[in-house]
């Protein structure tokens, strides 16, 4: 089994209600990974939601910090329609809420339509000249076991953040696909819209930046093979900025965007707590 | 009173349930603007929510088409943090559920943090060299009383499809205020997100484009006078677009930024039902 398969994998307990365990090797700074947490919740929804299987619009609120252990997810389906099911998740340790979603299912290889996506992917170098996690800072892998589940190769052009010169352009991309091979689906694309280092780092803001809200559109399911990913910001303010990310596939289907709001990292004076 | 004012009233009844009424002045297609409802049910949350009174993050799922005629918005919050509190909402109308809300409020007022947005306002002429909804064409009048509530004028260069030339390049821009001259605020700027005609139309595709999902993030107390709101989509395939909205206030602040996901408008021989 994959280790993304293992990371949300789940028991359904009835009532809506399926567990898991959120695993170790998803830490991140302070917690799990917001995205892994999105596609265990999303796995929840995707198993009450059937027929209608694959997430189209997920929006997750996070309330307070995962941590490894077990997990709960408490689902709800508000409507059962003709080519689309909205639900509500609620993911839970020891009683406490972590995160809230809000989140509409269908069937993506029923949807029909022309391909018209004028979106243009990044440009970048091919994989094997980009940057892999294992020229990462020392410290980040540390605190980042999270790093090990991916091959994460990033533009060379998008990572001076992590020599000390960052662009200050507010823009990382890089090409992506899951250490262990596993090809990527509708399901793993809630994690690979928040697997990238936070887009702060290339305006010189080293720090954590949790997440507000995070919103995923799954357009289409995945060809097999690598992704390009890119995330940008345009709105840094009030110690709050938005982080916009694309995902397009081996195929140039641009098949998952999103959207979320995070707290700008801390930074002398300049934010409350 | 103000017509936006008078939109989104309601009366607390108790235990998260407050009561209001959706105007017939509202409507625009064949059911009530997205934008409108989701400040109706933003109204709510907003009371429940104090002191956290703002929207900062407002994700709303559209299940059914709205009426004009009373309409219910039952509350819940689930975390209330040092400055952030979340909740949902529920807006049903006879029982059936209209559109459910998961949101996050804060306080606009106690945000600190340097503004350091790059994202740059549209360009375009000033209001009295934009096109208002007077020149709109007649049909398009006669099925949205929405229309009267705003004083709206188009960027010309962005109104070439009502004259049936439309650019194709997926844009629409233009100066915004209500009609009887109501200043713009956190919870109006939740309708200003959805006032525009669908981007659609500036892809030569007519018909009304419902909303799945609407995501808004108010950044800042928008300041009074005229708003710049221009909204495009990258994204048309399978039968869906995205549509991206940037509100920017007199003070050249961007104020909102938002993202809905919604059906194409239906064309012969590309979309089932």
């Amino acid at each position: 089994m994959s280790e993304f398969d293992r990371g949300i994998a789940l028991t359904a307990r009835g009532g809506g209600r399926y567990e898991g365990e959120l695993g170790e090797g998803w830490r991140i700074g302070g917690g799990v990974n917001g995205g892994l947490l999105l596609a265990f919740a999303g796995h929840a929804l995707s198993l009450a939601a059937g027929p209608h299987r694959d997430p189209v619009s997920v929006s997750g609120y996070y309330l307070s910090a995962s941590v490894p252990g077990p997990a709960t997810v408490d689902t709800e389906i508000v409507r059962r329609g003709g080519s689309l099911t909205t639900g509500t998740a609620v993911l839970l340790q020891d009683g406490e809420e972590r995160l809230r979603v809000l989140a509409t299912y269908g069937d993506l290889d029923a949807f029909e339509g022309e391909v018209r996506t004028t979106a243009q992917p990044p440009v970048m170098p091919p994989p094997e000249q980009c940057i892999g996690v294992e020229h990462a800072p020392k410290e980040m892998i540390a605190e980042a076991a999270l790093l090990e589940r991916f091959d994460l190769r990033l533009d060379p052009a998008t990572v001076g953040w992590a020599l000390g010169q960052p662009s200050k352009e507010g823009r990382i991309q890089g090409w992506f696909r899951l250490a262990d091979g596993r090809d990527a689906d509708p399901l793993s694309l809630l994690l690979v819209a928040d697997a990238l280092p936070p887009v702060t780092f290339d305006l010189g803001l080293p720090g954590w930046a949790p997440t507000v809200e995070l919103t995923v559109h799954v357009r289409c399911r995945p060809a097999a093979g690598w992704l390009r990913v890119v995330h940008a910001t345009r709105n840094l303010a009030g110690g709050y900025f938005e982080e916009d990310a694309e995902v397009w596939d081996a195929d140039g289907r641009l098949v998952a965007q999103s959207r979320q709001l995070a707290r700008a990292p801390r930074q002398w004076g300049t934010r409350r707590s």
